[in-house]
């Protein structure tokens, strides 16, 4: 099985979860469509998978840390939800459609979004509730989630995304800084998340973290880099929208060449947190980071 | 001391616990100030107030819950947040000053509402990390909460409030479960959790729970008389607002006298799931289910 093989096959199992995991709850009709319909717009599953490749890795069971990666990808759709709205970054389009609120409207956007949120932390609770994860591990978890989503983390980065915006002059230190709250915090407590959830020592919570912090940089400058070079095709938004739209980004303040091989360095570095584990596993972390860069390449 | 010196008093401590509690947690400042504004604006705490209450009356101890208790009125002040913006009530005064989108702007305000939710389970889980509570027992009861707040509750019960307004001929059980969702399920867990924190047996936090839902009855017809009896000063905003805005009200439908003798029966129903308890948190409560019924006499 080939790498983007593997991936799929992983997403595809994230998938068949999040299908059924709003059905059953009572949730008026107007907004469970609104709900399922950016949580089921497909998506690499990123978040999840990362919460159980770590798990995994460390001894834990995927069927009993799923409702807990998907909260990951709950978690992540409420935030493309809110940030698209007419009063943060109102865009019209996300992954080739209709952004939410141009599919329903901005009230049952941002109550879709709203909903997500809240139930993302009813699916955690279910990983002990329902699959018997230890109490304790999941509230853990449950703590290092709400720091990494909340205010100090990635919504309190939309907040200065938004304040950096149209600024010109931005330092590498205050764009490497929001991005770590905006983007890189969610995808840290993935990986640390999935290893709390195995049971995993305080070294081992310490690799998930840190490979998580370091592909999450590589990560975002990858992104900065694919909208200067891609196509409104690859990306399901038209290129060169954050230079439109008065972003800066890591090509504008250190150029093209530099930035890609920044991101390749970041994924060396995520690397080296990999090298004391063997397995599956870690071959597919391994190649995860991988192809994050490579798709610059 | 009187019934309200005693809800004043708790309402304090209350306050005393959220004033610290978003501090030193890397919020960029202009995202807290405004999460504060509204947080801080006042209120009578009467959920956390529920919280401590019926954990106290159950055994618990009132500072190892006071995380989980402060974390309702984050999730009650959020959803007033988002409730006042353009696209949904579109309100332009809270408690007698301008709403959280008026004060700041709406992408703040959506964000300090994002974040205040998110805070709100970081809260929770600090009720058993930091306070030492049974992780078993604060797992079950944000469990509880995550339902009620989230899309099959209080965040669905928005979405059906907007449906119903401007509507004619609501019938009286659609209005009963709108509010049931809207402002029932916050008030209702809000008892429950008390109570599971407490680590009370079923058939206490039965009552815990009943006594919730009864109340959250009562407080919902009576807010809707005192739209219709009370001044704009003591509502904190204009009065007579639900009928300028097309929304079905309980005097509406069945008029004034039956509206105050019906929340005067819930408050009755109420007050038989204390009838097995007694000291001082039982006459608290007792007085509290009173009280808000009084206040339409």
């Amino acid at each position: 099985m080939t790498f983007k093989d593997d991936l799929g096959r992983r997403a595809a199992e994230v998938e068949g979860y999040l299908v059924a995991c709003l059905r059953d709850k009572g949730i008026p009709d107007r907004l469970l469509k609104s709900m399922e319909y950016s949580l089921l717009a497909g998506g690499k599953r990123l978040r999840p998978v990362l919460v159980l490749s770590w798990n995994g890795l460390l001894g834990g069971e995927a069927a009993k840390a799923m409702p807990f990666a998907a909260s990951l990808e709950c978690i992540h759709t409420y935030s493309l939800i809110h940030d698209d709205l007419p009063a943060m970054d109102d865009d019209d389009l996300r992954r080739g459609r209709p952004s939410n609120h141009k599919q329903f409207d901005e009230a049952t956007a941002i109550l879709a979004g709203d909903g997500l949120l809240t139930e993302a932390f009813g699916l955690m609770a279910a990983a002990s509730l329902v699959e018997g994860l230890p109490a304790d591990r999941v509230l853990r978890a449950v703590s290092v989630l709400a720091r990494a989503a909340g205010a100090g983390g990635m919504v309190g980065g939309q907040t200065v995304d938004m304040e950096l915006t149209g600024r010109t002059g931005v330092p590498l230190g205050e764009l490497k800084k929001m991005h770590a709250m905006k983007t890189g915090a969610l995808l840290t407590a993935s990986c640390e998340c999935g290893a709390i959830l195995a049971g995993a020592g305080e070294t081992d919570i310490d690799n998930a973290r840190e490979f998580g912090r370091k592909i999450g940089v590589a990560f975002q400058i990858v992104d900065d880099v694919l909208d200067v070079v891609g196509d409104t095709a690859t990306l399901g938004k038209p290129a060169g929208s954050d230079e439109a739209m008065g972003k800066t980004t890591y090509p504008a303040l250190i150029g093209l060449d530099r930035s890609k091989t920044l991101a390749r360095e970041y994924v060396d570095e995520a690397l080296t947190h990999l090298s004391g584990y063997f397995g599956s596993e870690q071959e597919f972390l391994w190649q995860l980071a991988r192809y994050i860069v490579d798709r610059v390449y």
